[in-house]
């Protein structure tokens, strides 16, 4: 999500709507219109985190999150309303605890990391050893033997969310780092632009040579709080982790379409992911990205005509730990794939949009520059090419479907991502509707458009390494 | 601390230095705008808040503030550095839990109410009655019968912190009416101005005819989501509060002191508390005000001349839940009451300042509006005369001395107060030096200034009613 946005400047477009016809723009100018005038985007989302709670994948939560999303799909008139099984990864969060032993009695605001193994059930108690990167970690070499790591790793807080990339890879690292030195456990500064006492949870894989050393994340103030004592002197610290992986379960991509006139088999795939963390409701990450994507395609079956081509709405499971549902998805419909004329994904919260990331073949960057023109009144005509869409879009590269990612802007998004406090009150209505009015003119232009974009070229349909 | 900002706009100051000597005067323009140019009132309340942690009353974090302020107050060479012993109550939080039983699973973020009692150990069950206002809570009579009532009453946010007494009078009157209802339990929506998913506590004292029924403070979000759910219909929660009240335990005031140099037995009490609540390490409530009160009397203690009259800095014990530490003083130094020339404390976060309430004959309201147009320059020159001072300088009120409040802009401190985000990094140190430059003026004029304020007439010395 960092990498692409660099391109930024030179991207902004130029406006071409007369590539498209003219029964083209007039009824998306009308959808971009009316929806700016108000959405349903919010309620769905709050449909979702109140009746569902926490999603974490294979939880009850998430059975619930399935149920109430199904449930809603039918209540709003979509077409082939179904839950399509996929069998996830459990993780157990457990009892999670943490304090300051000396110098003074502090508690410690944590949380584990997704993936972490657990501590003794009576904790684990050593002294820290401080590091403020990747780098100070690997140079303090074996002075962390036997000891407790501490990173605190500030994130900066931008528009495009790009300072989430660096901060998410020393999370990522660090743990297995930490335990091939020989640290018996990692505290990480969280991933977070804040400085509220909310851990932010996140996923986390050790490498495979890696000793599996207990890793959890510290809220910003209880980072630099243990920064400040250990420059006075030794910290030392205690911390419990009940976290342990369980026995896969099921959950489901959930799905719901608004069929075609003309070409019903021909596929415009618009998205969010349904499982959430399990600290707060996962309003914005991405309740805000499913109500986005349901009320989208709402309001392009109320149009008349309807569109070309079918506008199928994909709810994915196990976006957070896993990537099952989008690895599902792809196999379940590998048959039909190549009728996909284009993938887009919501997955950054709720907004202002500011345009579209995309990857597809270079006649398509026309059509999509006539997408950003119908969009330069709302400030959302900026297009970024190259990597796209959403994560649970990756398994869709091979088959060369065109996708797009919808940019929002992200500069509050990390002061609650992955944290308890992602909860329906941080929805603001106005904002989802901006973006709900953008997904809503792509997903119409792409489904009705005579001719779809050009796919991506074969040479360039690799998986991305991180899931290789 | 509301009401008495009401008569705000007819009590700003006209400017009268002349009421004061040049020898009084020009000092404290140095003495102001040294301070305003860098002060270390941020560093005091840092070694507080990190040494000792959170210092709820008669606890290890508490007696390692004890430690932490005497060691400081001696090392920055303040005179007759000492702790005077205070027994204060003893209430343990414990275990506490909440979730949302039914129609969805939500973990609830709660936190009892100081004072409250423990439910069984495993927990209490029962649907909730949502009221908004204490006056729905009277009205829902019966209805409340063997339920769990949910109080979600709004703060509203204002820069003087006004909108903390209504609510605050919610959260200690709706426990016991609904207790008298027949109700098993009572939520409370946090007496709070922010969203975020901290429940915020506070004292609470059940009236003595009342059956005591645990009592938990909600964060924002949660209260909200449960008036959401309540609307849809039935909703059961469930709660563990493992609070319990404990022997009582030795704790202290701790005092240092400037001593004058004509008239070192009157004395200047300028003040902050140094307990807390135990979620935070109360750095805004209330280790800024001892470190406003400890940085003004050093800087006025590098003056050369030192003023006429003594300069006392005391840190009280157990404000939060008890004020034994204001009573405590009280009758300790009853003996030399009369000597001190006035009392001021600084309890409602770091600023910043905009000027005194005060309490005292009415002639002191001329040299008062000599301090206030010395403070005009920096924006700290209203006046607002009746209920004056904070909750620790009650029992000086008979006394009659003369008492002053340092008022704060509140507008962002209700975000914090009470909850587990009120730690060291919230502090400002450009804000708090503005608040110690106010309080030095006005200790060092109290303290220099030929004769002092009139005292509190005789017929208005009496405690207010809630502590009588």
């Amino acid at each position: 999500m960092v990498s692409v946005l660099l391109g930024f400047s030179a991207a902004a477009s130029a406006v071409e709507p007369a590539v498209l016809p003219s029964s083209v723009r007039a009824p998306a100018e009308k959808l971009r219109d009316a929806i700016l005038s108000g959405s349903k985007a919010a309620d769905w989302t709050r449909e979702i985190t109140d009746l569902a709670g926490p999603r974490m994948p294979g939880t009850p939560g998430d059975r619930a999150g399935v149920a109430a999303a199904v449930a809603l799909l039918k209540s709003q008139g979509f077409a082939n309303v179904r839950a399509e099984k996929v069998m996830v990864p459990v993780w157990v969060r457990g009892v999670e605890t943490g304090e300051v032993v000396s110098p003074a009695p502090h508690a410690l605001a944590l949380t584990a990391l997704g993936g972490s193994v657990g501590t003794a059930p009576d904790g684990l108690e050593a002294e820290i050893v401080r590091v403020g990167s990747l780098e100070e970690l690997a140079a303090a070499g074996a002075s962390v033997r036997g000891r407790i790591v501490l990173v605190d790793r500030p994130m900066s807080r931008t528009s495009d969310g790009s300072g989430y990339g660096d901060a998410a890879r020393v999370r990522s690292t660090a743990p297995s780092l930490a335990g091939k030195l020989g640290a018996v456990g990692c505290l990480i500064r969280s991933v977070g632009t804040d400085h509220d006492r909310m851990p932010h949870t996140g996923g986390m894989r050790y490498e495979k040579d890696a000793p599996k050393v207990p890793v959890a994340a510290l809220s910003v103030p209880d980072a630099e709080l243990l920064t400040r004592l250990a420059r006075r002197g030794p910290v030392r610290v205690r911390f419990t982790l009940g976290c342990h992986d369980a026995p896969e379960a099921e959950s489901a991509n959930v799905i719901g379409e608004v069929p075609g006139r003309e070409k019903p088999n021909e596929i415009v795939l618009i998205s969010g992911h349904l499982d959430s963390w399990d600290l707060g409701t996962g309003a914005l990450d991405d309740a805000a990205g499913c109500g986005i994507a349901i009320e989208a395609a709402r309001r392009i079956a109320e149009l008349s005509p309807r569109p070309r081509r079918t506008v199928r709405v994909v709810l994915f499971a196990n976006e957070e730990n896993g990537l099952r549902g989008g690895k599902a998805y792809a196999a379940d419909h590998a048959a039909e794939l190549d009728a996909h004329v284009a993938a887009i994904e919501a997955d950054l919260g709720q907004g202002p949009p500011f345009g579209f990331s995309w990857d597809a073949g270079a006649a398509a960057e026309a059509p999509l520059k006539a997408i950003a023109g119908l969009l330069a009144p709302m400030g959302a005509d900026h297009l970024v090419a190259g990597e796209a869409g959403g994560a649970d879009l990756t398994y869709l590269l091979t088959s060369g479907i065109p996708s797009l990612g919808l940019l929002l802007d992200a500069s509050e998004y990390f002061d609650y991502h992955h944290t308890a406090n992602d909860t329906f009150d941080k929805i603001d209505p106005r904002v989802i509707d901006r973006s709900t009015a953008a997904l809503a003119v792509a997903a119409w232009v792409l489904a009705e458009m005579p001719v779809p974009l050009e796919r991506i070229p074969p040479e360039k349909r690799q998986l991305p390494a991180w899931v290789r």
